[in-house]
């Protein structure tokens, strides 16, 4: 539908993603979108860069963000440079003066975003925030128009790039601290990778994805994270045995309460290193693609995936959530509610102990385990590794991840153990033809 | 956003999925959607059938599409029945009463679908298709809301789950015709198979992608479509020493015209069936499973897979869709081009010939290869077959179909050739991190 009106665009960041998104805007042929003005600090080195060539002629450059926020020449503000604060003010800002809002930000959609939409829906503009979670794959738009039918009750998935690309490369032979320093020099990790490898990014588009596809609202501080920096090689070698590899699973289920009414009294949530088995679509991606698989009472499994980082699918992300403001294309909105998280999951589980060999180990830790009724599926013991600091692995049938945390806090006190035990979630597959 | 206004639905055809969409809807939180009327031939029998427990006791029931199309009390068409004729004409009286229309009717908004969209644009009513197109998978959403910032170059994957029903059952060891049986067995397959395994029902899917994604109107009638029922357990065999396995590919790339412009002067489709590598998302397809994967330019290539048919997973997008209208949400509509298809692409081919075995048999076919022009890749032959009908396989490296095909003239006259040659594309994966 041609627009007689010509949509003005703000743009706040012209980093990685922010540039690109001039880029995609120029080579696209929507007349009916222009780039007025661009917000960023040091703006003066910014637009002289080899990247502002994509910008036209007449855009202003300024490093005030009033100028932007306050702009009357600025009908969306295109946000893109992450952070709550100050940036939480400067969205409730132009929301405010009825500019609509499209945002890459993942942090504040997941922590701060129910008031974000409560304003925008009060002002009648857009908030779109399709670039926040899993970058090119358009998993927030197809959830919200093409799954808003059915009911999900589990979503989960690689929802972070970096944390991927480091398993990856795990999963070929490199160890921890070499596939670290790889994504560092690529400009996928940062100096400091905390985000990333301790879960705190993928939990907030967890969250994001929570709201939308379970509607439920969590608070991305209560979902457990735990760090991909403890996996080793080692586990890759014992994965592989158990049919497996490993990735950082993010994952969050609506579990029913106790009393079978069906009434969902919580939502079990969390982040980590998980072993996947070959045969879960969550083993096939690599290097830094996201993938999601959602997981409906109706329609079953869908997945998404592809490119869940870099600047060129994240500005076609936000350029097709400029194109939705410019067609005044709203998604479905369905209310969602807050829930409470649960760290717990009924899963079998893998367990990894580094110790000092000795008689009575094997005895010791099923002794704990069986004191907390979890049992044991398998006991894997390769050959050749040092005897003073033996790696061998337990692998337990489904069981509540806080009665494995029980038995790993007993066996942490036992004087063989050289580390505290690694534990990791063993996803289990349903069969796609019984979906 | 909550609505004031309850949207009220007339469906047509309460066959499997529209009485799927019953159960879908009653089971939805929607108190903004009412079912007020259903048409079906042999209503009585419908309204009493088991299916209709999830129809509200105070729906009218009817057999005359009129009661539907011309009634104060439905907003919104849901056409589930399928066909060119009569349903286009329904269509369009239902639009010209300014009701909106949700249809999984590919046939129709492959081929007609033009004239209907300018109808519901003109009436300012909503369009909607999300079902027409690999069921529950949220592709014809995710593309229209979540990569129109991107410029998609081609499309492709399994749209027709029959075809990858039957070609997974060859794939594990059972012959086209036990599989084809099976598939007639469980619903998948009619009677008469041809819409599926010949490719036309694949094909008018196509061409609504690649309105879509491409941006380019094309005849469904002019899209090559190969028969997957030529394919053969020798086949599979061959395929797996390749490293591929076989599925029916539907394809749509622009192709850049011969002076090196870039400007786009055909679109180059086909449906059949393809020789893919394992390492594709392509072949992850197992059953009756969908998957469609879009390239673009900017961000690379996306995978979505999932349910493509079924009365549930279909009836999610349906769904999807009513909901979409119940919250005004139009989806980005872009402008489509009409372009000329080409069945020609350049790509690697296996060629599969059955011979009565004498000398000269592999002179004579790489003769006639090398007259064209085509450089030979691999000649594979298996011990153990019968001499006097000898399989044999050729692969080439990347040639246009068009010079294959007039090899393939030639050969088929030869006096050793037992039946005509198979001849099957090779796909060929681009590297995901190269994307």
């Amino acid at each position: 539908m041609p627009m007689e009106k010509v949509l003005r665009v703000g743009l706040l960041g012209f980093g990685t993603v922010g540039s690109s998104f001039a880029e995609v805007l120029a080579a696209s042929e929507a007349s009916d979108i222009r780039l007025t003005r661009i917000f960023n600090r040091n703006v003066e080195r910014k637009c002289t860069s080899e990247r502002a060539r994509f910008v036209p002629s007449d855009v202003v450059w300024t490093d005030r963000v009033e100028d932007v926020l306050e702009a009357d020449d600025v009908d969306v503000v295109v946000e893109l440079i992450g952070g709550l604060d100050p940036i939480e003010a400067w969205l409730h800002t132009a929301l405010h003066a009825g500019k609509s809002v499209v945002t890459a930000n993942k942090q504040l959609v997941a922590h701060r975003g129910a008031a974000l939409f409560a304003l925008a829906a009060e002002k009648r503009v857009h908030l779109l925030y399709g670039a926040a979670v899993a970058g090119g794959v358009p998993v927030i738009p197809g959830v919200a128009q093409g799954l808003s039918g059915d009911r999900i009750r589990r979503v989960s998935g690689i929802l972070n790039g970096t944390c991927n690309y480091i398993l990856s490369r795990m999963e070929a032979g490199a160890d921890y601290s070499e596939a670290l320093a790889a994504a560092q020099r690529l400009g996928y990790a940062e100096a400091n990778p905390s985000a990333d490898v301790d879960g705190f990014d993928a939990r907030a588009k967890l969250c994001i994805l929570s709201r939308l596809a379970l509607r439920a609202e969590l608070d991305p501080d209560t979902v457990p994270a735990q760090t991909i920096s403890q996996v080793s090689a080692i586990d890759f070698a014992y994965a592989k045995e158990l049919g497996c590899t490993i990735r950082q699973v993010s994952r969050a289920e609506l579990s029913p309460g106790p009393d079978a009414t069906g009434i969902v009294e919580k939502v079990s949530a969390g982040v980590g290193p998980m072993l996947v088995p070959r045969s879960s679509p969550i083993a096939w991606s690599q290097g830094t693609q996201n993938m999601v698989v959602t997981s409906g009472q109706f329609g079953g499994d869908v997945v998404f995936s592809g490119h869940g980082a870099g600047g060129h699918p994240t500005a076609v992300a936000v350029m097709s959530d400029v194109l939705a403001v410019a067609h005044d294309s709203s998604p479905v909105r369905l209310p969602a509610h807050k829930f409470t998280v649960s760290g717990n999951a009924l899963a079998p589980h893998y367990l990894r102990f580094i110790v000092a060999d000795k008689p009575g180990i094997i005895a010791a830790i099923a002794g704990a385990l069986a004191k907390v009724g979890a049992n044991i599926d398998s006991i894997l013991q390769h050959r050749g590794y040092d005897t003073n600091r033996l790696p061998f692995v337990v692998t337990t049938e489904p069981c509540l991840t806080s009665t494995i945390e029980n038995a790993i806090t007993e066996m942490s006190r036992m004087d063989f153990m050289l580390e505290p035990p690694l534990c990791m979630q063993i996803l289990v597959v349903d069969d796609p033809e019984t979906n």
